[in-house]
């Protein structure tokens, strides 16, 4: 049994910490401690009780020492593992990222990874980050990092390049997604019932939330050969792995889309993106799937509000309460999330191939070294270590590049505090195809208007007040 | 005095082949035989008169055999020097390229180089330059080729790739006109008189009609320095190098511009566009400058129509034909082109620094090896040596590396024949961001209708009839 | 039950085929045909005998059926895998390989991979695998090809040079050893019963037999930090994993070494060699541990003589010819050997690392791309993809690119049939330290003379004779 | 007339400041001061009174204030360029460098670049020159510093090491000797005089004293065709550009060579070395020319002693006196030596091509970024920019890698002060070829021990005392 410590920034996770606290009582051969830090105490507090009630629960198996901490350092003292789960700011300012640009007419699907809403979380998150950067290199440089939050490539970023020695990866679920489409495919090409996710073998690239598959296969069978004949069937209606077919009624939950998007981009580069729908379009010229709320309804996927979130927040602030209170029982059991598994591996316990995010070193050849990337990776013993991607077609190979740069010209402008540099990554976003240079100028002062209190302290902002 | 032999493929040229024979009269040192080869033989034969009348000429320094060839493989034979100056297809087709994409909102103001229009010109030209790669490598795989065709970067690439060992390089001027806007700039600022643009010391890089100065010197002084003051002066009414000044009325000549985006470009990016501005705009966004001709004319450049052309060329024709008869007298003076400065420079009379295109190997590092680049090279005795560009600032270097990459993914699609990848290419221009998915196809279906003489023997149109 | 064929060339291979054919009996999942191809046909019928004897044996899980074949083309046809495991030429010029050298000073330990015998045996193998390449191009362009022969590396460079969508790789146990000898040192120094080798996680790369451990972990233990302890006791007296311990008497078995070199190594540049001893030190400057066989036996490894080779194979073809017969029982049961368990891999059960050698395509990020090296690789359904490997030392990686350069220089010589470049890497190997140029053209010639019924239909020996 | 201040550091240079201040006089279009700094201040003095003859003198065209710092910080304080050429401790530790490996059987023919001399030089300079660069940051970052000192890599890599934006150069006047040998090639080849060194185009690449000739034209002609004859020739007797022909006896001067070498490496390599053969040979393994003084004059190269140059040191002085006093008459006339042409081009009085030393940042696309090497350079207006060189002929790659390397491991070592990393790239050197590793390293630690005094303050010597 080993004993370890883990530090959770961002500790009072609504949703996420639960998944996560099950998935570690359920996993054998670990034990030890998990330091929750949260800027919201009580609800790291909260996530501490919960925590006991699955420690005291028969189905679990390892049970761990929840402590609260007051300073990040003394949640990172010691640690072997490192998990960042945050909020950067609040939902008002989410809604600003979010909401502000419609009024231009520029609309997001999510709003939280690139395009104006990503660039201005970026903003906001990278100087946190920082911080969290120079407390591991100085209490824990030898701890794992685990990273979860949004923008994951630019958090990412921002560890390695404040403490190049540092050992983080970013971890993102999108993947599986696709894995569970093509097991659809598989399932309903080959007549056979619907495989495992894991039993799909599959080579992504690029970069989070806009990743691509160059080969997929099940147990000896390319499953990529099969897509136009499964598409040929399923193109109009669209196709969601999560309901096992056609995908007409998504306006209940702003989360769901029918892969109608996905089918459309491997009609026309033979590669399938690995991401959500709703995550890829925002990666692209804006005028092709998020011109406006019709064409994405017509696209089959959600437009994410704000509102829905903080809707949804609630309910899980209420059900956390009950949960920690003990009017309702705790659900002890594993989830589809790898974040144990990988920490297994990690810790010796046999060796595991994941797709995560951490900087390129040679695992995506045509991209430049040091922007991180999204591939597989083997996780073994003390070591994370990127495999070779497959080779992207050249034209989607240009669309990565474009948003990976666009990505490194913000990192870099916000590390510069320089205003100018960001607004150049802000108005080269796709996105933002469409807007004249002087209304995306006055969209971007509009919204760093509107997240002032949280970047003032980091940005000259004089002119944008 | 060297004998030389050039065999020029395009030899009916209308206005180039003058200018060119004018400085070839002009340059001392060189002599021999200029092998005149052309579709159009009339026309040739028509430039071999004009040529024989610069012969006849007082001030003519060199005279030359002009030589009129059937056959390509003859005018080839036994080159040194091989120029390239062709126009694929006819003005019929150039049409279709410029003005079918406007029915559906795309405007050019060039098209020849990228956007909707260079992609199908791409498409009738490689096969071309394929052939005369073939021949070369055959006949005269020691000479020397320049060539002055559009799409610049994709016609290098041709010969490159089809003949690796091809001596081959592209010309422009357009990066000349910044020097001599940068000369106004000395001259206005510094209050001296305006220096000839060859004592303007620049470091520019980039694609063809996309380069960026990163560096421009008068004599010890920094020029990009002063452009701030220069511009406040002149942003709002523009400023052209060519009369000097202010620049309001540019309705009669479609060729001209204000230097307006150059300026608004510069203040965004730090870096000097080197094109002109008619260029520059179609390797962005459409929605910033080129969104309709209303625009166009806020930004102070005009759209080369091609019935401007046509009128344009009937005229230089008459001029011509008048030229060969003797109607009007021959003018026999140097122009500012550099081709027989680097010619002299290549027979081993000097070294000489110009900005030309040629692979990348080595003087762009952040960009692909072997994509055709255009930077300073040394020309010198028989060879062309590339200097290695100061970088790019990384937004910049974005916008490059984006359109570079669709002009390979463009070439690609041309050499494989695959319409698929070639579409891809197409959808992915920048002036194409707006226009979704199913009208750029049927875009593209109407395009590839108009000029389909020139393509089916090259393609399978199958499904674009 | 998958059904596959495997095509054997070089299948009247004395020893090792009979390894593999135990190694396919007790891999469940897979059968079909083995098609053994061998210039030396009665082998490969010999061969076929004991494959037979094997399907017969009580033990065997999979029964194989075994087909010899008289030509190449008819052996892979239809081919799913090829192994290959030939002997260029015959023991003669092995012979002359491994002993002419001495004459001159020169001594080789092994003298198939680098140093003068290397060179020549390249020269030999490389037109024999052109053949192979443009077979396998032509008849089973999607089989998957793994290589046996040495010089591996430039065996594994001419099928990708030739063909370059093979989907090839090469396979060598050196770096087991390694790990045994780790799991020695974690046995000794961390008082546990010796791990099995699988269990010790290690990240090596570099070239064939010169490959670099530079992480070497058991179940969490950093075994490397235990090293200098494990070689302060050691170093002096040698340590074998083969025998657990103290080396001392080597003189009956020229195979055998006591790890002083890789001790010795380990010292100076803080990574350890992963490749046998008898193999490291000719990729060295031959004064350090390859002066004489004096030095030799000092560094505790055995000077493998092709005498003993010969005798080596006639023990074996006799034990073959027995076990054919039936005169001895066949031994039905598994190996250390890798293959069927990176077939089984590649026929999509089951993901599997393990060190093969294949072009550089970004997993040894200072290496120039394409040259072969070898590195962890997972093996998946229908792909291996390289891991990008820690960077190694700058010494280290200074000693394996140098080697890798020759290689590249060597292979380059016998694909353009340059004399001269073969020379130039053949003067610039390590192992020819200390030979003036006059000596080693002299030493070159009669080398090339001894094995010149092999070259000449190859080489212009004009010079040799 | 610019008026520019140029600090001279190791301004008591014994010889070269009289060249430097000559060449000064005889600029037109420069004047200002000469900061004259040095440890041995008495000669800094003696040169200021030499600098003043000058002035004097009617031949002078530019006049140079010259001043006497006794602080490095004033000296540099306002310099547009900085000088440095300085010995690094004196003679006497030169004498160790140089003799002390002679005990063990190792000869240099130099030994202030590579080999055992120069690792030991090395450590010394480097922790001066980290000094300097630290001095040049802070006072004068933005000055031209021209670096003449040996180990010109090395030196030139700490100053961009330690300080990135510092604009620096290293100038060395080896390859003007190979354009003086091509000179006498087409004056013999081809029949006429022989030409100024200026008009042979050449195209050199590597690393400071070996460099290699890809190409070399004269006038349109390729003088490198001209070899194979012209070595016919001369091979056996040698041939030396500075006396036209023959060259059979330089025992008197060490510093003399009969380009045998050179000839003997352009036959097996096809490329032309372009520095000196005294210097070519301390790069390759010593077996080859260097094995001992026999050895050496039989290559018709001389070993150039310390005691030489003492004795060559105290004429200088005294010869300096005599100038200083007036006793001896200045002689003001133009060197051959290129630092003020280059000073005039970064003035932006016209561009000059030239091959200087600098980081690599594509001009050798086959070594690695960063590493210093010599290619030709485009000096302009305040730049240097690299010319992309051509590529070297494989196996001439790998030396010149392989050199690169290890001085980049000699350099790292340095850097981190870590005594186990020099002795690696000490005893990885081509001269060490043939040394065992314990008397390697006895030899080490003699040498260390012979310049204590200049290391102690630097590095650990715990161990080598």
């Amino acid at each position: 049994m080993k004993n370890i410590k883990l530090a959770y920034i961002g500790g009072g996770s609504k949703m996420w910490a639960r998944v996560f606290m099950n998935d570690l009582a359920v996993t054998p051969g670990m034990c030890g401690e998990i330091a929750l830090y949260d800027i919201d105490k009580p609800a790291a507090e909260r996530n501490k009780k919960i925590g006991e009630r699955i420690n005291a629960d028969s189905r679990t198996v390892s049970k761990w020492n929840y402590v609260v901490y007051d300073k990040l350092e003394d949640a990172l003292k010691g640690a072997d593992f490192v998990a960042c789960s945050i909020l950067p700011a609040t939902f008002e300012e989410m809604h600003a990222d979010v909401h502000f640009p419609e009024k231009y007419g520029i609309y997001q699907s999510v709003g939280d990874t690139v395009g104006p809403g990503g660039v201005l979380r970026a903003m906001r998150t990278v100087p946190i980050y920082e911080g969290f950067a120079r407390a591991i290199a100085e209490v824990c440089p030898k701890a794992w990092i685990i990273n979860f939050t949004n923008p994951m490539t630019i958090c990412t970023k921002t560890l390695y390049d404040v403490f190049p020695q540092v050992k983080a990866f970013g971890c993102c679920h999108e993947v599986f997604h696709a894995q569970e489409f093509l097991s659809c495919v598989a399932h309903e090409e080959l007549g056979i019932p619907r495989p495992d996710r894991h039993e799909i073998s599959i080579d992504a690239s690029g970069i989070n939330h806009f990743t691509w598959i160059t080969q997929a296969r099940y147990k000896g069978t390319d499953l990529l050969e099969l897509l136009p004949s499964f598409m040929e069937k399923h193109f109009e209606k669209g196709y969601s792995e999560s309901v096992n077919g056609g995908a007409h009624d998504f306006h209940g939950d702003p989360f769901r889309y029918g892969n109608k998007v996905k089918m459309d981009l491997f009609r026309r580069y033979g590669a399938l993106a690995a991401a959500g729908d709703r995550h890829l379009v925002e990666f692209l010229d804006n005028s092709r799937y998020l011109k406006d709320p019709k064409t994405a309804e017509k696209w089959l996927f959600g437009l994410t509000t704000v509102d829905y979130r903080k809707k949804q927040q609630a309910e899980r602030i209420k059900e956390s309460d009950m949960l920690a209170s003990g009017q309702k029982p705790v659900e002890v059991e594993r989830s589809d999330e790898e974040a144990t598994v990988l920490m297994q591996a990690l810790l010796g316990k046999g060796k595991v191939v994941s797709n995560v995010n951490i900087p390129n070193r040679g695992q995506m050849p045509d991209m430049p070294l040091g922007v991180v990337v999204e591939t597989n990776c083997v996780f073994d013993d003390d070591s994370v270590k990127p495999v070779v991607a497959n080779p992207l077609p050249l034209a989607v190979r240009n669309l990565v590049y474009q948003n990976a740069m666009n990505i490194e010209t913000c990192y870099h402008g916000i590390k510069e505090r320089n205003m100018d540099e960001i607004f150049a990554s802000f108005i080269n976003q796709p996105l933002m195809a469409g807007l004249p240079v002087d209304k995306a100028h006055a969209l971007f002062k509009e919204m760093v208007g509107a997240t002032k209190p949280y970047l003032k302290d980091y940005y000259n902002l004089k002119g944008y007040e």
